[in-house]
């Protein structure tokens, strides 16, 4: 978790990816999905220096093979386009031309160059690509009225019930620098970049290297530690975008202010990752699982990755039960080197175990606690100086019958 | 999965632990639950040669431990004591001397060795062992009324729907031998030991070192292999006697018949796993995975694991939706070296992946196909000889109505 004071970050509200300088999004239907708008893009003025990190699955799709290998020429990208419902995942050689048409068409349509369009997709796996509706949105993509990160934050969504966005700004040299971000997510939301999207945008001097080292480090501490049911999906990545259009002197890890910097990335990621998490399907409420007193940083987000994970906590908090015997039999399978003797939990600030043993305490006000919508599980193992904060939601009835007719 | 033939193995009709010879079982109502048996033991004539596999779970619980210390004095047991409620886990000091007394008592009044009486608990966590319940129940240990197997696969349950239990018949050395079996299971199965009680009896001659590493090759093929929610716990254990009343020439592994033995003695691990996937908390139907062609045992079972474990699968299954996506997506983040364009999948006989491609199958067959009771997903890896099978069960509605309301 990030420790803020409104002096260091500004939050700007209502922000978006178009929150920083430089930076358009848009969105509209084609008509891959019903009625929902399944087509955006963002764009910057300039060839914007970008980072990136991918699922970690096997299979994948053919969209985030056409950006990683596009982004790996130099560095740079200027227009991301994404569609939502159909995934192009499974999809073969078929697949992998479909991307490259997609990118290619929009590089015309946006006269960019074509290494410099990143493409995404999400939605069903193994069903091609509606080449006609893609067309349809690249041609639209120059029509001032799709334009609003709004309709750009909802055209990404699949089974997801609100937009994910935010920004904030920090001063750096002097200069107003704007971090903006918007993502998707919904079931399927796992450690390991899992269905979920995530584009950030910023209008801060920043060098590639010291760009791909700040995301790989947040994302292992925000996104990669969310869960919604464990699965990990073919097509998601977290991309951002920096164009420069501020006048700071390059960030990199010598700069006096990298901290600063990282700080605000990192509350942008955090912040999109509690929002991902909180709408996971079918969720009533949003976990954050505290493990401190670690003995090692793998200790403590193995901890707390094997609590947040645990569908027996997930339905107690569901049903707002402080049961605890479940919280400690995670953190006994999480396969860590854990000391069951000193082991302590509590719910949000009620002690329910002290040392591995149980504390009388007032079931009716653990109940009252877990009725929240946001519940804090702590978990002390008092074995070190080191912590992890992972996030997920409730198991609910709604879970099961979101997903046990998702096609049918 | 083993292949059988009626010559060789016969299944003895409603089986159970006394099927073997020398073996009585019993159980009886104390008071530890409202209305259920809540205490039950096996006894063998004579101390049997004992073998035992254990949760991995780092909170081991009291009788656990103590079971574990008197088996490893001269690996015997005569008399197996079990209580259902409270799992006498998380209960430090109090928890230790309440599972010695537990035992003790047992012994005296089983007139056996201490260290020949093996106890278990399963049940609630953090509360502890309502020994008065504990006394009454050894205090009715030597009356006949309460003697029954049925009694004691009823005595072990706790959410379970039905009782587990079976017991086949092989020849040895021209001597009927007979293995039997019961079993506990319900929510948190998973590989690994998991809110899981098994007892196997037989009547062979067996040597303990012999019956350990059939045991646990057994159980890694078998109970290790079955998942209901991921979760493991901390009491479960798999303990196997045998008490040597047949005339067969010892076991092991030079003897010509070891591969009968063990051949029966996995058939009887297998179908006890399988009545417990199939009775997972608010299960309506048993998932079968078989890998095939995978490059090693590792990846055959990593990969079953995967997508039996897989939330997205077993809503989808419960919902009859043939979406071979989710399937296909487990395989992907098994974290195992998958070549994705050689991997097939079919839903029983229907064919809808091959080598990496989607399969023009008819949906509705493919649905009608997973509202049977029995439901097998097949996924050939075509990469090597090596295969595994994992059990399962559907994710329900009424999987989250259960645990959102276990202890509340």
């Amino acid at each position: 978790m990030v420790a803020v004071t409104d002096k260091e970050i500004h939050i700007i509200k209502n922000g978006n990816v178009t929150s920083p300088h430089g930076f358009s999004a848009g969105g509209l239907h084609t008509g891959i999905r019903k009625t929902k708008l399944d087509f955006g893009w963002i764009h910057s003025d300039n060839p914007a220096t970008v980072a990136g990190v991918y699922t970690l699955n096997t299979f994948q799709a053919a969209p985030l093979k056409v950006t990683k290998e596009s982004i790996e020429k130099d560095n740079k990208i200027q227009t991301v386009v994404v569609n939502s419902g159909v995934a192009n995942s499974c999809t073969g050689k078929q697949g992998m031309s479909d991307a490259l048409e997609m990118q290619k068409l929009t590089a015309d349509k946006m006269n960019v160059s074509t290494d410099h369009v990143a493409v995404a997709s999400t939605g069903l796996i193994g069903v091609p690509l509606p080449m006609d509706n893609i067309r349809t949105g690249i041609e639209a993509m120059t029509n001032r009225e799709h334009y609003s990160p709004a309709n750009f934050a909802t055209a990404i969504l699949t089974t997801d019930t609100v937009t994910k966005h935010m920004a904030v700004q920090i001063e750096i040299d002097g200069e107003t620098i704007t971090i903006g971000g918007a993502a998707k997510g919904s079931g399927m939301i796992d450690p390991n970049m899992a269905t979920m999207l995530s584009f950030i945008t910023t209008d801060a001097v920043i060098d590639h290297e010291s760009l791909q080292k700040a995301l790989k480090h947040t994302t292992n501490q925000t996104f990669n530690m969310i869960t919604v049911d464990g699965d990990s999906s073919t097509n998601d990545m977290v991309l951002v975008m920096a164009n420069g259009q501020q006048n700071n002197s390059v960030l990199n890890e010598s700069h006096p202010q990298w901290n600063d910097f990282l700080q605000a990335f990192q509350y942008v990621c955090e912040g999109l990752s509690k929002q991902i998490a909180r709408d996971g399907e079918g969720a009533t409420k949003l976990i954050e699982v505290n493990v401190t007193g670690a003995a090692s940083n793998e200790t403590a987000s193995q901890v707390a990755k094997a609590v947040i994970s645990s569908s027996l906590v997930k339905t107690a908090i569901y049903g707002s039960d402080p049961n605890w015997g479940r919280i400690i039999t995670a953190v006994g399978y999480s396969e860590q080197p854990v000391d069951p003797d000193k082991v302590s939990v509590s719910l949000g600030e009620i002690a329910v175990v002290e040392s591995g043993l149980p504390v009388d305490f007032d079931e009716n006000e653990g109940k009252q606690y877990l009725e929240n919508e946001t519940v804090k599980l702590n978990v002390d193992l008092q074995d070190g100086p080191y912590e992890a904060t992972a996030w997920g939601c409730d198991l609910t009835y709604d879970y099961v019958k979101i997903n046990a007719s998702y096609r049918t």
